[in-house]
């Protein structure tokens, strides 16, 4: 039994709020023939604060492709051995223990990753299996639980441990113009988050069960154009309706699993924007308030990519109130557009 | 039982000589103070011939990381559907028989990655489980087997697609004047293969058991440099002898499986340079000749990354000599210093 543990979360100093955001897209932006539909949809995401890697004067420069890979590098490397450190004591395990890492990000690209400068660096074993990646976007996180969920089912008793590292604002694309490109301006935040699954013992969610779904002829719909400026992040506006066709393959899974959607306990969704967590309350039939977890996520810190599970997650812990053998499920959503979606039980 | 079959590959029309490399690097760097050193470097990697994805004149030219790019997706998207039908066919599975697409490249970047493509143009199930793998290099091939056999552990029956694309000649560049660049730009070829592995049945090599290892304190040996003209390949002049400090991680693999090396009937190795092969042969204590698949790739190909252990597996089924119950080894090597091993027996 695989059980995904809390997961430990670290956001950066720089913060910008919500006023911030919408009197800067005023100042940039001025005359844009639809900034009124940007400040709107800005506003309507409901994010009020994000934090960022560097102050907001750095942010908005391009120092170019390889300066921001290097921060991006140099970050990752400051940030993520603490998140680590905290997850794997949270989880009650030593790097010893642990047999996989998967490391999620889309914001920066290193080869080798950063797996191997945490296998050397915090002294896991060198046979820990690394498995880095970069093109699944806000999926990852799901995508993430759900392969490590499965190296658990081949390997009974072995201990994965999960990093997503998301600098968001490394991809801020100044020249980038389009009502997707500045809405995104306002939405996407930092962060880094790391998870024990341990395939004994253990508190948290017992993944019992997992799904990946692609909805078929979207692969424009989210995706990155890569360039000398590095990656450019393009969001098609049909992006908010997506959970209309997501909704079944949810309902698919959790009937493959002889349980009921109403039937669910909690829910720890990745929230890409308000209307994602809206329809899904809306098609699944669940109430808004299963949400509050990834609502809070989006509130305060904004869509941290991949990360945004783990942070809903972490909320979740910190409420205490989920009961022994509670249902639920966590799923992430992304570019394909993909699904990745697991259902499990409550372990006190 | 997870049974990887045999794979097809493809390479694309272009060729380029040793005799061409030759005489272009004497034409692009005379002057250089290492010219000397260079040529009898290419000279010792014993490739003869290497494929490449566009006419040798387009391929000296940089045009810009976005142009390579977007190359990089077009060869893709024409050149992989081809090699998937095949390897399909081969194991005699269909599109709908497929439960998990591994796709690995590090020669081009896109997200989504070419599995949401290969899902929607090629009708595999929506509910296709999507792992691009972008940053293990050369390793990635292994590693792809390895997480296959994990995943087929995990879920009994299910069969798994690995595709591997590699345009090396993408990542060409022309400013890079190190000996390890050069020395590169002698080595790397193109190539795309694909392979199923199947859960139940098919002909092939049985995977029993896998492991990984990393090279402590190797992260910058093998690595990219990310900048504004794309991806640099750094080639650590250390790297040839590396396999005094893998080899007793096959020995490790291959004890705990309980066999012993010089055992072995066959081996399928990730071919980088002549000295791999050389030492792999001294550490195991294996006659060079186990070796001659992976030295007729490197021979005939160049080093095709993440696509020499399938163009290598392929000669050994071309072959035809293998008998059922052969034991033997399949190994890919690259950044991290990462090392993906895996042992089984043959299958007909």
């Amino acid at each position: 039994m695989a059980t995904l543990c809390r997961p430990a979360v670290a956001v950066p100093d720089h913060v910008i709020t919500r006023e911030e955001t919408l009197q800067l897209a005023r100042e940039l932006h001025a005359g844009h023939p639809q900034l009124d539909l940007v400040l709107r949809l800005i506003e309507n995401t409901g994010v009020r604060t994000r934090h960022l890697v560097q102050p907001l004067g750095e942010t908005l420069r391009h120092p170019g492709f390889e300066e921001r890979n290097r921060v991006y590098e140099a970050e990752a490397k400051a940030r993520v051995p603490r998140v680590v450190d905290r997850a794997l004591a949270q989880a009650e395990v030593v790097p010893d223990d642990i047999d996989l890492i998967v490391y999620v990000s889309c914001t920066g690209f290193m080869m080798p990753s950063l797996t191997a400068y945490l296998i050397n660096s915090m002294h896991f074993r060198p046979e820990t299996r690394q498995l880095p990646i970069a093109q699944l976007g806000c999926a990852a996180g799901g995508a993430a639980i759900n392969r490590a969920h499965d190296f658990c089912t081949a390997y009974p008793g072995s201990n994965v441990l999960i990093v997503s590292c998301e600098f968001c604002s490394l991809c801020y694309q100044p020249t980038d113009l389009a009502v997707g490109s500045l809405l995104s301006n306002g939405l996407f935040g930092d962060a880094v988050s790391a998870v024990v699954i341990r395939g004994e013992g253990g508190i948290g969610m017992n993944i019992e069960r997992n799904s990946s779904h692609l909805v078929p002829d979207t692969e424009d719909w989210i995706s990155y154009a890569v360039r000398e400026t590095g990656f450019h992040f393009l969001l098609d506006k049909r992006v908010p309706g997506t959970m209309r066709m997501l909704a079944p393959a949810v309902h698919a899974l959790v009937q493959h699993h002889e349980w009921d959607v109403t039937g669910l306990d909690f829910a720890i969704v990745h929230a890409g924007g308000p209307r994602i967590l809206d329809d899904l309350s809306h098609y699944l039939g669940l109430a808004g308030e299963m949400f509050r977890f990834s609502r809070a996520t989006l509130t305060e810190r904004g869509n941290i990519a991949s990360s945004v599970v783990f942070d809903a997650l972490d909320r979740m812990f910190a409420e205490g109130t989920a009961v022994d053998t509670a249902r639920g499920l966590v799923a992430g959503f992304g570019p394909g557009i993909t699904a990745e979606i697991a259902v499990g039980r409550w372990h006190t």
